[in-house]
């Protein structure tokens, strides 16, 4: 990956690139812990029916853009980079931009949003629309295609649901790592996969093959080596690449792994459904429809057993009105869609009802 | 603290020490992961009838000697430093010294007991009797002065069950951290603590006067900003320095609070049992009498709400004959009990039955 300094980004790309015949685009990023996308797409027409496929002019990936993970310094070169290639990409440049969505992780409160705002109004001249967001939004975009509606559930190594409504309230539940309970997570499944192990180790627990499946996995021998392994590197990716294990013992039967599962889908429906209350997407009389947009490994795990399947039952029990939509397109799809709706609504004037 | 490195501390000592007449002594170790403590002891009968008080010569105080935390370099100067200080306070020397209990954190395999016995070995003669163990040992035999039999359950920021029988078996459950389930200890009430925090401010759970309290103990202003004052720094210490609150809050009849405490006295008292019934310490009727040695700050609360108190209720339920035993001296001094009654076995020839 090139390294860049601010403003040279810009200064490289406006002498080599030929623009694409100076048609209007717009950028939706993806800024993520372990990598960024940015996606470059033409200013077309948002309506109810958007083209099929999307017309994605171009694709860039770099790395982490999390200020918390690698500091500001690095995490703003990372999106100005991304940004720069993905234009360059696309035969266009920067002078073309309408509009920028950028949802990276780590923006959580409004001095972050605005601290992210004023850098990218640096680059960008004051006519061209900028809207910074968490990227649970950018998932959120790419199951609703652009609209900012609706609840997402996002569960892969960590997990996270955001709700928002049409006319602009949001709301958030869980997405405050392992210590402070996500345990519906990727990373909740293995920790409590591993505890299972050492209880059952101790006589503290029933017996259960998560012992012998796990340990085969990790290519140790007893479960006192757990030990050391766990923190050696406690790394919370690491240890929730352990959930397809857990998946394959629930699906053979075993019942200490079939109720950690379980366990994870009440969490994870808990946590939409604490958001959908608080934001009242289900409407006053509690059926109201509602898109649910669902993100992430342990969602889309696409076995017997579903646990996407199982947390969007115990969702429907109580709203029925809930949609669930797993989506088709990547969230920075999603973003660059939101910019285009955005930017439409702001044009027009008014905010779509 | 002075450094020394080994040899050099015994050739200092024995250039400038005034030898204690000849009098045969002990030593015992607790060494745990923020200090190590040494005790200097005379070489006296060990019988039911210790003197009152212990006649301890000489108490040493440093750093840790977790070979785990600070490496296997550091650990055995910390040792031998604290060894030549009680020797030399006691007006002794290291020719003086009959038998050593060593009672280390992070001594768990044979092979870790293998090393440090290998050291203490280029150190004492093969006359010094020489014992190394975990330090739980230590606080077992600082409650049963001496006697390595029953059970002792240490709960602080960590916790661990550990067994002894007469005739030399032993078991243990939990103690595997947090991340493996330790849930009954200080930094898993505590983290349950700032779970039902978050819970509450999602709306997935019920409000708790846990809220108001932490976050005036830890000077913030909002549940929001737990997320960061959590992985600022996520040492185990920290965050199970929070009990207190917990119990102040379970004491004035929060519900939550109340929970949390419960299932940690829940947890304990399973890991006791476990350990109980795989080394049959409770006899065959599983009434049998053995002692039950607690020790750490999450025992030792001596408020309204008694964690200790409600663990013991729960074992004697299930086995009626445990003694449970709060000791009066120090892990060291149970390290040197035990170095004493191991030196009179051996020097018999035969095990005390």
């Amino acid at each position: 990956m090139r390294k860049y300094r601010n403003g040279e980004i810009w200064a490289f790309e406006q002498e080599t690139t030929v623009t694409r015949d100076g048609s209007d685009v717009v950028l939706g990023l993806d800024g993520g812990t372990t990598s960024t996308v940015c996606v470059c797409m033409p200013l077309i027409p948002f309506s109810d029916q958007l083209p099929d496929p999307l017309p994605v002019l171009a694709r860039a990936v770099s790395g982490c853009s999390n200020h918390n993970s690698v500091g500001e310094t690095a995490a703003r070169e990372t999106l100005e980079q991304v940004m720069a290639e993905a234009l360059s990409k696309s035969g266009s440049n920067q002078s073309a931009v309408r509009a920028v969505c950028l949802a990276v992780s780590g923006v959580n409160h409004p001095t972050d949003q605005q601290r992210v705002l004023n850098w990218l109004r640096e680059i960008f001249p004051s006519h061209v629309k900028l809207f910074v967001q968490n990227d649970a939004l950018a998932a959120l975009a790419s199951g609703t295609m652009g609209e900012l509606h609706g609840c997402v559930l996002i569960a892969g190594t960590g997990t996270i649901a955001y709700g928002f409504t049409e006319d602009g309230k949001e709301a958030r539940a869980a997405g405050a790592g392992p210590i402070l309970g996500d345990w519906g997570s990727g990373y909740g499944i293995a920790a409590q996969a591993l505890t299972a192990i050492v209880r059952a180790h101790d006589g503290r627990g029933p017996q259960t093959i998560l012992t012998s499946s796990i340990l085969h996995e990790l290519d140790l021998s007893s479960p006192d080596e757990l030990i050391g392994w766990t923190y050696a590197d406690p790394s919370w990716a690491r240890i929730a690449a352990l959930v397809p294990v857990v998946v394959t013992c629930a699906e053979a039967g075993d019942e200490v792994a079939h109720k950690i599962l379980l366990d994870s889908a009440e969490e994870l429906s808990e946590s939409v459904k604490a958001v959908v209350r608080r934001l009242g997407l289900c409407g006053e009389d509690g059926k109201g429809s509602f898109p649910l947009v669902m993100v992430g490994g342990v969602l889309e795990a696409n076995k017997m057993w579903d646990i996407g399947k199982e947390v969007v039952k115990r969702i429907l029990k109580d709203y029925p009105g809930a949609h669930p939509i797993r989506p088709k397109v990547e969230p920075a799809v999603g973003a660059a869609l939101l910019a285009l709706n955005l930017f439409m609504k702001e044009s027009k004037g008014s905010l779509k009802s």
